[in-house]
């Protein structure tokens, strides 16, 4: 064994464009170009840490935050920037991210009475221009389509930057009575928004989104179904990502092109900038009205119906990597790691190779049956070493390492993603099925808690309460979120903007009690707002 | 109760344009304009059979088949035309069906171990270029996008077609050594073929699928895996569609834009068209040289990969449509039914009401909890007359009927939707959870025999062996497919089109033994073929 990975070094220095790559693993096929550095250490036996690699070395959070980013989505393989600039490829392991939450979201979705379909995403360019703010706010990321089948296209066609408007073509044939009310759609597709600063996952040309749309007869309905969206999202984002969000109300500024009112839910990530991670919109009848939509009421007369539409998108993977990740790459919550759990033999001399697999292959098919997700990285091809590296930039949440002397103990060791190095590690641990699968569910399920409780110890740590507008100032200089009683115009929230770089994230759910005073005009405020520089 | 529905009725004929309907039933929110005629029959107590009620009306599909189709994807509320001619909405309904085949695809896929994952949809014309037949195939049905964020665009950016192109970028950037074949990859996605003449599921401007990408290290490895998708595709269009599929090899005129070799599953729709349900294809190196996709051997030399792809579509839903229904609406094979049985409850005294709807509940929860997929209609807007009607519209394979007189029995009536009429009832079987249960299951397997068992009978029924082009010309005529001998050249092969308007579906991979000469020519044949007028 080890004498082939020696001739695959001696090739990578004969072909230096060539790096040699581990064996695919079963369950992620594609690997990121990782070579196997010629100075690699050669392990023998157990090792009880991970030095660093240096083909896994990633530039330092703290150092910046910016380039860490885009390093561990690179190693961890997330994504692949796409060949059209600001386009992107959401590569296996982050799609299947991407699919657990789905999963997760079509079942709350399908329980409120929302039902899955597919509308086009070619939208005449005269829809877009019905609703007066919605083109307003549309406008400048529009992509068109102007040539089809070889000819220009007499009406320009205007790829889905986000559905509202087709949805009132469809709700207009759809919806007669109050009887056909509320009618409750949702969508998983990809949209198109021509950006001009592109990040992977936070904002691309094209990306993957779920677009739920509900008309009803009553405001209040709509209203209603606005705050039970935002509130799904919440108890998701803390559920299941661990992302301790802050829901609120957008600022007049701040809502969305068409609504009345904007819900959102505001993340703060590793270097405190606020990340908007879903919103929910009372759209109140402003497209109802563009486009006729309809209804008869008991009574007979016909009304407008009222609408709402709210949206989460793949931006989710981006909170996911800058909320929880480290130096050592990804850190993901246990509930949507596509692996939960990595099991790493560890052998010396072949004969002890035999009895160390067969042990490591009982234990993942006992947590396989346990419905626990397991990877078995029996490749030949790396070191031990190499392999705790890896998973650890995959941001595996536990490993289970499995030696001779564990064999012969019947137990294994225990690495959690969340500890680091020799003193995170449990030695001795029973692989006895029942006692095992226990463990480790209640390990995994202990990480899940340790990362929402240590972002919200951060979140926490980097709120400031202010009550001037130098505190606030002070405060977003320190990179910090401010938070304060607001009831100041549009203009002086356009000033902090200009002068901070700070907007209005949004006026929480959540508000202190007792008289306030705003602090910009010391005038009387009914609510705080929090403001923060974002992504 | 039913002055509510008289009220309406009056409103009707007060407001023509407005169609009342009944309520929403929990599963599929949205429904069509089906509008409750005046002259609707009052049924009292149980009904026998299923009188078709004008608004349930279909054209006939012995009158005009395609027109039946329309009808039937209105009615059973599968489908809506979008605002741009040739796209469609894919209504909930249907789009449950697209969930069920792609739960039960994904799971296939992943054994096989295909990975998911989302590649940009904006592909630069210049990749479509690259490979000389697949930009010959496609240029004509292209969509370009010239303007983004409100300036034309450099390149001009087309709407994927399929992936090919942009596949092999991003193989380029993961494939090094013989280490990582094979790659596979699948993802499911929009796709953009600018088609002249379209057909709601058939052929639109923008349809949903699957496409299967993988790379090799030989070519013989690469023809396994094209022959591996279509046996699976094969496979599933028996076992979940009830589509008895024929799978075979394409000629070379059929043959995919860029591809070495293509096979194909072809069905027989109902009015014996044959409907090309699914390709996979044996890239060879097209793609590879073309974008110079190349890994290193064990033996250090660098090669191009070998590739294939495959595909099915939400076409597969039109097929469904077109093997299984008749003229009373859709059928559904159980397998891939949204909803697998539905209750109708049956009263007319308004004291058995609650008797009858607990004892429909009871029997929806077991029912439920046994994993079976069913709805119970307890709306009282409707008629039991009219709950029928609908709910065979929609092709629901199984419904129990519940009238005051089963309660007191302990039992249900039983309809299937293959067998129409009161001589398909069955009645008194019993309410008990484990009888009723495993009745249902078995029915339910009966149901999806029977449906495959028709379509086969039908299916080998209008095809015609043929040892000359008389022969051929005649069974054309007649509307049925011929199959022969053939041997002879691709100009013969546009002869037999132009002049009949059949094409060589495809050589069908079960051949008959024994020596064969071409019908054509006369000469030595190694193979029959399979010509139909086809979608």
């Amino acid at each position: 064994m080890l004498l082939a990975v020696r001739r695959l070094r001696s090739l990578s220095l004969l072909y230096p464009t060539f790096s040699p790559r581990r064996r695919l693993p079963p369950l992620f096929g594609v690997r990121g170009k990782v070579s196997i550095s010629p100075s690699l250490p050669e392990f023998a036996g157990k090792i009880s840490t991970s030095p660093s690699l240096p083909e896994f070395a990633v530039t330092p959070r703290s150092v910046d935050f910016n380039a860490w980013f885009q390093d561990v989505i690179a190693k961890a393989e997330l994504a692949d920037d796409g060949p059209v600039k600001g386009t992107m490829i959401y590569r296996p392991y982050a799609y299947k991210i991407w699919e657990a939450i789905q999963k997760y979201l079509d079942v709350k979705f399908e329980k409120i009475g929302h039902r899955n379909l597919y509308l086009p995403q070619l939208i005449p360019n005269k829809f877009i221009e019905k609703e007066a703010s919605h083109i307003e706010g549309f406008s400048p990321e529009l992509a068109i389509v102007t040539i089809g089948g070889g000819k220009e296209l007499e009406e320009k066609l205007v790829l889905r930057p986000t559905s509202e408007t087709i949805v009132n073509y469809a709700f207009d044939r759809w919806i007669r009575s109050y009887r056909d009310l509320p009618c409750m759609i949702n969508q998983w597709v990809n949209v198109t928004r021509w950006e001009k600063r592109t990040k992977p996952f936070l904002r691309t040309l094209e990306f993957l989104w779920q677009e739920g749309h509900t008309a009803h007869a009553t405001f209040e309905e709509a209203e209603k179904m606005a705050l039970q969206m935002i509130n799904l999202y919440k108890d998701f984002a803390y559920e299941q990502i661990a992302l301790p969000v802050i829901a609120g109300r957008k600022s007049k500024a701040e809502t969305f092109a068409g609504a009345t009112c904007t819900y959102t839910i505001e993340a703060m990530m590793g270097d405190k900038r606020a990340l908007q991670s879903g919103t929910s919109h009372n759209l109140g009848q402003n497209f109802s009205r563009a486009f006729e939509t309809r209804f008869m009421k008991e009574n007979g007369d016909m009304q407008h119906v009222w609408q709402t539409s709210s949206a989460v998108s793949t931006r989710l993977i981006g909170g996911i990597i800058m909320t929880h990740g480290d130096d050592t790459g990804l850190m993901l919550p246990p509930r949507i790691a596509p692996i939960q759990v990595v099991i790493v033999p560890i052998w010396n001399k072949s004969d002890e190779e035999t009895s160390v697999l067969e042990a490591a292959t009982t234990v993942h098919n006992t947590l396989t049956e346990a419905g626990i997700r397991v990877e078995l990285d029996k490749s030949n091809q790396e070191t031990p070493g190499w392999k705790f590296n890896f998973w650890e930039m995959k941001g595996v949440p536990l490993r289970l390492e499995i030696g001779p002397r564990d064999v012969t103990n019947k137990s294994v060791v225990v690495s959690r993603r969340t500890v680091p190095g020799k003193v995170g590690k449990e030695f001795g641990v029973s692989m006895e099925a029942s006692t095992l699968v226990n463990y480790v569910k209640s390990r995994l399920e202990e990480i899940q808690d340790v990362l929402l409780q240590r972002a919200i110890s951060f979140r926490d740590s980097n709120i400031v309460d202010v009550s001037s507008y130098g505190e606030l100032k002070e405060a977003i200089a320190e990179g910090k979120w401010a938070r304060g009683p607001w009831s100041a115009s549009a203009a002086e929230e356009l000033k902090v903007k200009k002068e901070t770089s700070a907007t209005l994230r949004c006026f929480p759910f959540e508000q202190p009690e007792g008289d306030k005073k705003c602090f910009m005009t010391g005038k009387p405020a009914e609510e705080v707002a929090i403001f923060a520089k974002s992504y």
